[in-house]
């Protein structure tokens, strides 16, 4: 069966535009999200656009901040403690990458852990491996989301994650592992150095590719019945395409998708999700239900 | 092969006395540990002695602060809050369990990250799966300096690990998964929901056990020539000690030991390294080796 990301992403901003309503019905504030993007890269330019129009769809508030490639970290770290210090923004990102003269750790841990909705500060990041309320990651929170909205049971299953990232493998660890639901599952993470890839792939219940590799996942690495879950989304030239290229998951979509109970396609599995959590996250920051509001 | 932890233990603590002799030497502090200790707990006064004798051992400076059973969560914070600011003190620990009525995750928090020796704090769990320098909680680094120190080869090993405690379970998995050495093994973490927990064992060539179940890992559940790390301290009744009782690991030492390569016994085994990494946490503070010094 095909995750429709794109689908329950639309369902759950719908169900935030909402809630949103009523907030504001009741006399309440628009969550306000602000995003910080430096410099013009593509791939920056088009997330922070879907991150805006999601805004919109969602009924918030948002801000773009701009500055240039040459733009000094001392600017940045200003214009950040001028946000953590705006009563108005509940919530605000840095677009990442940075430019190479920049040091993005001190970037990330210059926000304020209240308004970090993207998950990634020290304090979200520990909050989270000690299971205390906290901002999850959007990319880890929205596949939670979908396996929790597809009812795919984690407990006492065995979860297998390819890669260890920081932004996906790692969370995803810690989440499936957690005594929560889902989670409760027996998780193993295997990356680069792994020995005997097929093989551990094949114990999974549910198989979560990160690696960033178009076509890791073969229909050979997969047990039938599994889940699958593709992170990969890796810009693949394509003539044929106006842009120029294709967005291709780590799994070998046509040769595995036989073989599962479910799986996410790409594009339109995890994507959309991942934008949408950004939107959760903002108003939990918004409704103070992760830390409480001054 | 026996693995020595009390071996490695003294010839660690000797290293530290060796360099704090050269510090004290070239005209600098000796390092300075504090720990709280509340009530008068039996286990928890054992620990906070051995801490206090191992600060004899390394030449450091030590102060016991204590607290009767009925103090206020505010006198706990007060207390903190004063170390927290005292130059002199490198380092602090709250020695755990506390009181029911005192929220621990509250004291936890209240510890400036820069002093917080036990690793406990969520920045500091934060920044260790993210791999930024950070303090990693005594029992965790003593087993990652076992590994290092007999040469056990982790890199694409298979690790299983026991257990997903915050103390020890989840943090050996980031630190086993995480790129350095020793690390960079296939981890998977199992837990009470697992299934055909001896099956996914029996796959590892690494096996930490930490349940806090007697006898939990029979012969059965062990590859040949398995490294076995016991991270059990059950305390097991038996009138035959004057304590009235000993301390029994989770592995069957008896039936488990001839198939390994190494293997950790209980007592003398991963127990005295958790207080040796503690006192080189507060080494490393004093350093300012981890947080540079204000």
């Amino acid at each position: 069966m095909l995750i429709d990301g794109k689908k329950v992403a639309d369902q759950i901003k719908q169900e935030i535009a909402e809630e949103v309503n009523r907030i504001v019905a009741a006399g309440g504030k628009r969550p306000h999200l602000a995003a910080i993007l430096v410099g013009h890269d593509g791939g920056s330019e088009t997330y922070v656009g879907h991150k805006v129009k999601a805004c919109e769809q969602c009924g918030f508030t948002s801000t773009l901040i701009r500055f240039e490639d040459d733009c000094t970290e001392a600017q940045l770290l200003e214009s950040i403690a001028s946000l953590n210090n705006d009563p108005d923004v509940d919530g605000f990102i840095v677009q990442l990458p940075l430019p190479a003269h920049i040091d993005e750790q001190r970037v990330i841990e210059a926000i304020d852990p209240r308004k970090d909705v993207d998950g990634f500060h020290p304090v979200n990041v520990g909050r989270m491996s000690i299971g205390l309320p906290c901002f999850v990651s959007a990319t880890p929170a929205g596949i939670m989301q979908l396996l929790e909205r597809y009812e795919i049971p984690t407990k006492g299953k065995r979860c297998v994650i390819l890669g260890r990232s920081n932004i996906v493998g790692k969370p995803m660890a810690t989440l499936m592992m957690q005594k929560h639901q889902p989670g409760d599952a027996t998780v193993t993470v295997v990356h680069s150095h792994s020995n005997d890839i097929p093989a551990i792939c094949r114990e999974a219940d549910i198989l979560i590719a990160a690696m960033g590799r178009p076509g890791t996942v073969t229909a050979d690495m997969v047990k039938d019945g599994a889940t699958v879950i593709d992170v990969g989304t890796t810009r693949v030239p394509d003539p044929s395409r106006k842009s120029g290229f294709r967005l291709s998951g780590d799994v070998d979509f046509a040769a595995v998708e036989p073989k599962c109970s479910f799986i996410t396609p790409v594009p339109g599995g995890v994507g959309p999700m991942t934008i949408v959590s950004l939107m959760r996250n903002t108003l939990l920051a918004a409704k103070g239900a992760v830390y409480p509001k001054n």
